[in-house]
């Protein structure tokens, strides 16, 4: 993408893990930041240093974030409000600063005191992975990419996120944080909390019957743990930071689950099959809109 | 495996789907059996043809099952009662008999008036795939088959089957009928049973919502869509037929996903944190094992 070319003089990411990692390698892959700058803690700067994924590398906001034009917070939610505290004195208040958080609803509170362009954003990728090692430039290609500017945000610096994230390869798109969240909710937390909550079920189980669940677990246990290895910290702050729309969900769930129960206490063949089949719709649906993985849908055990 | 070679004289398959069409393809590629008929309904019968996956066709055990010496019922649980009249009469006394289905205990009763070796199983392997077309060879390969032999099985019956299978490139173990039972109950129907019940879910939300919760669906619901796109009567039967184990495994799920929402309401980071954290280790496990798709813990968004 021509127009991409340098979009930013300097970009400062605040954290460089799976997301961080991957948005620093599409960065330089497509030649999109003059400089690309990474605050990291002392343990993980040495790693991205490795990598060679920076041209600037510190542990300190102070030293990176004056001059950026772009910052973007790739840590866990919880460590935002102590970041706005340091990012008020150091960012120019014409710099565009987003996340990649997934939940809004909070972050224009936690950031309220710093003087910037502030442009939620959420990338819809991700794998169960974490660090710096973990990332790959093609993360976010054909991927959503939801921002969720508030409604007196500068439109021209909602164009210029939106047109580097674009350049990604994600497909960008806008609404309102509250509405993010209890979307997300539904087809992320929800997911994620259940897959958590059932491998938990296993790690209770005695040894032995531990041992074969693990030895079985191709039956359809294993797509479970893979979800439930994603990172815990990340994990926590989004359950601690969108309660009311998960817990909701998580309402709607467990009716559907009791339903099923009696179904099968009543040994309702029936409603089984009806519900067994109208689930299929919504796979091929996701499938429609490229939403898949399509190597997933080949051969696989 | 130079002992596998033409092991049987005359293999017949009822029921050519995802398992059944991968155990046609694995014979054919071993040279395991002399003959291999297939039997299924008129119109699978055409599509097998095309696939060229067996020697002889019908849709009538009575014109294969006389004079094979190893019969392998690869159709839903629910069918076997129907088929046991049918098979009462044509198989051979001296014939091994065995199935594929995900609950055991049911098979022995099933099968009852069948006069021959009696030898249920369960390959734990699978896709969310069905039908002729969407079987392979190597769907076996690494992956456990259980027998649940009866207390008065024939030794030389169990051996020759085991034989089989390990020349298919599974691990065969054998456990009593109720055990498997239970365990799978754990590693297999109460993760199909959830999957089913969240994409349900979904499939009830208001129209708009529905279509963001598939768009945002790479966010974690995609992997239980997956898994809820399995085949309808495969699993109404397997609730219906394992419905103590897995009541029980659901009630002991439902008390720890209460756990975590109460942990979430009176927003506990702690406990979601160690929750999280030590889900992981059980991940390790089943990689340890070789029981997860290598392909999945590469680069993967």
């Amino acid at each position: 993408m021509e127009a991409g070319l340098r979009m930013f003089k300097q970009v400062t990411l605040v954290g460089c893990g799976l997301i961080g990692s991957s948005i620093a390698r599409v960065l330089k892959q497509k030649k999109l930041a003059e400089t690309l700058c990474v605050v990291e803690k002392a343990d993980v700067v040495a790693r991205v240093q490795t990598l060679g994924l920076a041209d600037r590398l510190s542990t300190k906001l102070s030293d990176v974030v004056p001059g950026s034009d772009l910052v973007i917070l790739c840590t866990p939610i919880g460590t935002y409000e102590s970041l706005a505290n340091e990012l008020a004195s150091v960012i120019s208040a014409d710099a565009i600063l987003t996340d990649v958080g997934s939940v809004k609803g909070v972050v224009i509170t936690a950031l309220k005191n710093v003087k910037a362009h502030v442009i939620p954003g959420h990338p819809i990728a991700g794998t169960e992975n974490s660090g710096p090692e973990s990332g790959f430039a093609e993360l976010f290609h054909d991927r959503w990419w939801i921002l969720t500017p508030p409604a007196d945000a500068d439109v021209d610096a909602v164009k210029k996120l939106s047109d580097l994230y674009t350049a990604f390869g994600a497909r960008v798109t806008a609404m309102p944080a509250d509405h993010h969240d209890q979307v997300l909710a539904m087809t992320s937390h929800l997911p994620h909390l259940i897959a958590y909550s059932i491998v938990d079920t296993c790690v209770k189980l005695e040894g032995s019957m531990q041992q074969e669940v693990i030895a079985f677990s191709a039956s359809g246990f294993r797509d479970f743990t893979r979800i439930a290895a994603s990172d815990p910290t990340m994990w926590r702050d989004v359950f601690l930071n969108n309660k009311e729309a998960v817990l909701e969900g998580l309402q709607r769930f467990t009716e559907d689950l009791m339903e099923l129960q009696k179904a099968i206490r009543w040994s309702d063949g029936e409603k089984l099959f009806d519900v067994f089949s109208r689930t299929r719709a919504i796979r091929r649906s996701i499938i429609d809109q490229r939403q898949h993985i399509p190597e997933e849908d080949k051969k696989k055990r």
